[in-house]
């Protein structure tokens, strides 16, 4: 892919790795979305990594200045369909990385899975033989299932995420340092890369033990948001695991 | 401690996982809470590690099988107050591990965290001499502390494991695979380890991204106590990231 010409929008954490990682075995360059005259006209991808309320805008402004009918126009986003830019003259597509980025983590770009749509079979291949020199993980997948992934991100990572930020907030609360649970933390995320989650539930919910749910409860009288959370989350594992006796 | 006699009341995961721990470096032996009998006389610690509402009647049992005045009988629970106890004729403490335990999941345990209390200064020594065999991570807690801790835990472990539970339910009624995540979380959770998780929280709340998180409310119709969850820590991360900016 030396002679490939990828052109990467954005200024973002999701452009600034996607460069680097593409930028290894084709001829990348990365295009600030306010700058968009340096892009080269001739691009066979433009990769657009904006967020989400401006990737028809941005998509609008390419159309604008390249008129290549051999150019793909894609996104990078979990949540927009490829309808919102298949108005475009180019081809369009999307090519979606399920990971959370940052600017300073390295990241072991081939397990990484990717996520591709095309406006056609031949769109969707080419962009798939890009996301494969980056990825062993690549797969098609409608604009439905990728807002499915989308969500299922939203509660593994940003909610999991909030959960440990919460638990820093109370554990500071109580003059006690979020460091101490940490192993616990390390050890609850070794199970679930070897087990179904659901099978390795433990804690006083899984086990409806109702005299410790009322005691946390209690200790959280000055926490209302984290109390709320406690309670529903609580309910929820009650009735899964009642569901999972059932079966 | 080779000589010293450290019997273990439980048939549980903590129990299983403090005799391996102990027999190692001390004169362990393990006994079910049904055969009290088999206790030995003179123990010197007696650890009681059944679930938490049969803390009291063992206690109550082996006071009168045992009446060794040097004994220390200390319980295992994170929630269960010292005072509950501490109306034995023997000494009495805690020794709180914190961790999960499963029976087939081998750990590392000098990198448990364990909380110590005593109802004596010497106690606590003994206890804590106790627990500096097994790890490095010791401290003591009073049962205020403790209770804190516990509930830290279940937010940052059972909390954390449903919402991947929640996950995966939803990912497979939409013909996805819960394998498509675990890449992200692993990023997640990596990334936890070395931030503070306030500093690295990301999502559509976090970005107050409110049409994304329609979206993703729609798409979770079908799934109403998904959706509910997804409202409540929704709302409370942006929240918490309001507080974050007027700081």
């Amino acid at each position: 892919m030396k002679n490939t010409k990828i052109e990467i929008v954005g200024r973002g954490n999701v452009a600034s790795h996607l460069f680097k990682a593409i930028s290894h075995f084709a001829d990348a360059q990365i295009v600030n979305p306010h700058s968009l005259e340096s892009l080269r006209r001739d691009a066979d991808i433009i990769l657009i990594a904006v967020t989400d309320s401006a990737i028809v805008e941005v998509t609008r402004r390419i159309d604008n200045l390249c008129s290549n009918p051999s150019t793909i126009i894609a996104h990078t986003s979990g949540t927009t369909p490829l309808s919102a830019i298949d108005g475009s003259r180019h081809h369009t597509g999307v090519f979606y990385p399920l990971q959370t980025f940052s600017k300073q983590v390295e990241l072991d770009y081939r397990q990484i899975p990717f996520f591709i749509e095309g406006d056609s079979e031949e769109t969707a291949e080419k962009l798939s033989a890009l996301a494969s020199c980056i990825s062993t993980r690549v797969q098609i997948a409608d604009s439905t299932q990728r807002k499915s992934l989308h969500v299922a991100a939203v509660l593994v990572c940003n909610f999991v995420n909030h959960l440990w930020a919460l638990s820093d907030q109370y554990l500071q609360a109580n003059n006690l340092d979020f460091d101490m649970v940490r192993p616990l933390i390390a050890e609850t995320f070794q199970k679930m890369m070897h087990h179904n989650p659901k099978d390795i539930q433990t804690g006083p919910a899984s086990r409806r033990d109702y005299v410790t749910i009322s005691s946390h409860l209690e200790s959280l009288s000055s926490f209302p948001k984290i109390k709320e959370i406690y309670s529903l989350l609580s309910e929820s594992i009650i009735q899964t695991c009642s569901k999972n006796i059932k079966i």
